[in-house]
C-alpha cells in the first residue's frame, strides 16, 4: 500500500494539515489471495451468485439484501432481516472496500472474503440454508450455473470452495478509489472544503486515526475495545455492552468488547451506525466514539467538520452491469 | 401492432405452421399513455425506486424483490414474501413485458402499470408502508430523491403520482422483442427446432392460443374463467378454486374464477405455475391447462413439443446498468 508521509508532511508545511499523520490512499486494485486470483469469469459468476436469492432457504435473500451494491453495501437496518422476517443482534458492515479489511465479520471469525462468504447462507436467521451441501445441490440444477462455473473454474467445478472464492472475487472489485478524499491526499488541494479539511486534523489531533487509519481507515490494529471509556447514559441509551464481541467467539475474558475496526470508507451511507445500529446518525455516532473511545467532549462544530471529512469518504463507486441469473427448472424455494 | 397473417399463411403454404392462427411479433417498444410519455430521466429514476428496498416498511422489500428484474420477472415461489416474512395466496406475476398486459394483478384490479405500481407499497403483507405520505415524506428527506425527480418532473416532483409514472416508465423498458419465436415469425425459419413447431402447431390446434395470443400471447379478451372444466383431482392437489380471482374484488357471481390470461413470454424462467404457484413444472402446467381449460389429455410428446415451443418465448433480456440508490440520512426503516 502506498503511504504518502512525504505529502502529509508537505501538506503540514503548507499549513493544510497541521498534525503529523500517515494520510493513504486506497489502492485502485484490492489484493487478491494466491490461491484465489481474479478472472473476469470468476467475477461474473461471482456477481451472480452474490445477487442470487436462490442461495437462502426462502428464495428471498441473497448477500446482496444485506450487502446492497446499489446502496453503501448494507442495508440501512440496525439490525438486517434474513429469511421468514428474523433479525440478529448485529448491524451489517459495508461490502464496499471489505476487500480491505483485516479480518471479517465484527468479530473478526473470519480471516478473509473466501470465508466470510461461507457464513450467512447457512447461518439460520440470515439465508437459512440447512447445508453447503444443499446450496450446490441447488446451483447444480440450473443449467446456466453448470456453464458459468466450468468457465471460471473448468468441468465439475459446482462446490462450496469455488462458490465462496467466486463471491470473494466478486467483491475484491467492489472497491471505491479515487473519493474526494483520496484526490487530496494524492495533490489536488481543491478536492476538499476548508470545513473538511479541519474535520481532516481534528481526527488526527484528538486520535480518531490511532484505530481508524491506513488506506480503508480500519486501523493498523485489528480489533479495539468498545466501548473503552464506560458511560451510563450512553449505555442506557443504546446497550453497547450487551454484546461481547470477538469473546462471544472465543469466550475468553480478555476478548469481551473486541470489536473489528470498521471501515470508515462510505461511512455517510452506511447509518445507523455501530455494531449494533444503535445510534442513528453520523454526527451522534462522532460525537459517542469521542467520548467512550478517548473520553473527550466535542463541541457541534467540532462534530460538524468530522462528518464533513468523512463525506469525503464517499464512493465514487465502479459502475456495474446488472447480472443476468440463469433460470431455475421448477420450484426453487417455498 | 404488428400482425403477421400473410407471413402465418406463407408458413402454413410451405407446411412449416399448418394451422391458421395470427402469429404475432412483440414490438421493440411498449406503447406509453399520451399522460406518461417515457423520457432517459423518468426511467432512471423508475430504476432507482423499482429497487429501492427502502419504498417498504422494513426497508428489506423492493419491487424487484417479488419482480426480479435478474431473473424472469418474479422471484421463483408460490407466493412472494414480504415484509417481515409475510405471505400472501397469489404467485408473482412476471414484470417483463408486463407493459402489454390489458389488466394488471391476477384479478386485473389495475387498469395500468401506473395504478398498479400504487398498490404494493402500502399493501400491509407487501411492502407494507403505511401510507404514500409516509413513502414520499421518505424520499423528500433524501436528497439524490429531490434531484432525480427534478430531473424527471420539474422542482417539487416529489409525490405518489409521479414515482408511479416513473416506475410505470421503467416498467415500460423492460420488454423481450426478438427471441427466437419472433425471429421465426419475421421469417428466420431456422430460429426454431422442428420440435419447437410442433409445439408452436400444437397450440393453434389445441386451441391454447384461443386465450393466449397476440405479441405477448396474453389473450385477445381480458380474462378468462380457470378452472373451465372442474376436475376433482387436479382440485385435491392444487386448490385452483378456492381464489376466487375478480369476484374477490368485485363481489359479483359471474366474476368467479374469473383471472387475467398472463402472458406466456418468458413462462419458461417463472416457475412455480398458476396463480396460486402450486404446480412446479412448465410440463405438468401444460397438461394441467389443456386438461382444465380444453378438457383434452395431452400426451407426454405433445406435452414436450409445447413445453420446447414455450422456451422459445425467452428472452432476450435487454442488458441494464445496475442503479445507484442515492444515499439516506440517518435510519430509514427498523
Amino acid at each position: 500500500m502506498f503511504t504518502l508521509r512525504s505529502l502529509a508532511a508537505t501538506l503540514a508545511l503548507a499549513g493544510l494539515v497541521s498534525v503529523a499523520h500517515a494520510w493513504e490512499t486506497l489502492p485502485t486494485e484490492a489484493p487478491a489471495p494466491a490461491d484465489n486470483p481474479n478472472t473476469p469469469e470468476k467475477v461474473e459468476l461471482g456477481k451472480m451468485l452474490y445477487h442470487d436469492p436462490r442461495l437462502s432457504s426462502t428464495g428471498t435473500v441473497s448477500c446482496a439484501s444485506c450487502h446492497n451494491t446499489m446502496l453503501g453495501g448494507e442495508d440501512n437496518r440496525p439490525n438486517s432481516m434474513g429469511v421468514n422476517g428474523q433479525t440478529g443482534g448485529r448491524s451489517a458492515p459495508t461490502v464496499w472496500n471489505s476487500a480491505f479489511n483485516h479480518v471479517q465479520f465484527w468479530d473478526g471469525r473470519a480471516a478473509s472474503l473466501e470465508e466470510q462468504a461461507a457464513g450467512p447462507v447457512t447461518n439460520p436467521i440470515e439465508m437459512g440454508m440447512k447445508s453447503w451441501d444443499d446450496v450446490v445441490a441447488r446451483l447444480k440444477a440450473i443449467e446456466g450455473y453448470q456453464t458459468a462455473f466450468a468457465a471460471a473454474f473448468g468441468l465439475d467445478g459446482i462446490n462450496k470452495g469455488n462458490a465462496t472464492k467466486a463471491i470473494a472475487a466478486y467483491e475484491r472489485t467492489l472497491i471505491t478509489p479515487n473519493s474526494a478524499y483520496d484526490k487530496y491526499v494524492g495533490g489536488d488541494l481543491n478536492a476538499l472544503t476548508e470545513q473538511q479539511v479541519r474535520g481532516m486534523e481534528k481526527m488526527a489531533e484528538l486520535g480518531c486515526t490511532g484505530c481508524h487509519s491506513g488506506p480503508a481507515f480500519n486501523g493498523p490494529g485489528l480489533f479495539q475495545k468498545f466501548p473503552t471509556h464506560s458511560n451510563q447514559y450512553f449505555e442506557a441509551q443504546h446497550r453497547f455492552s450487551k454484546d461481547l464481541g470477538v469473546a462471544e467467539v472465543t469466550k475468553k475474558a480478555e476478548d469481551r468488547h473486541m470489536f473489528k475496526v470498521p471501515t470508515l470508507r462510505n461511512v455517510a451511507l452506511t447509518a445507523p451506525y455501530m455494531h449494533n445500529g444503535s445510534v442513528n446518525t453520523l454526527d451522534e455516532a462522532v460525537k459517542i466514539m469521542a467520548k467512550l473511545q478517548l473520553d473527550k467532549d466535542l463541541s457541534k462544530a467540532e462534530v460538524a467538520d468530522i462528518v464533513a471529512f468523512l463525506g469525503s469518504l464517499t464512493g465514487p463507486f465502479p459502475k456495474q452491469e446488472m447480472p443476468r441469473l440463469p433460470g431455475t427448472p421448477g420450484t426453487t424455494a417455498n
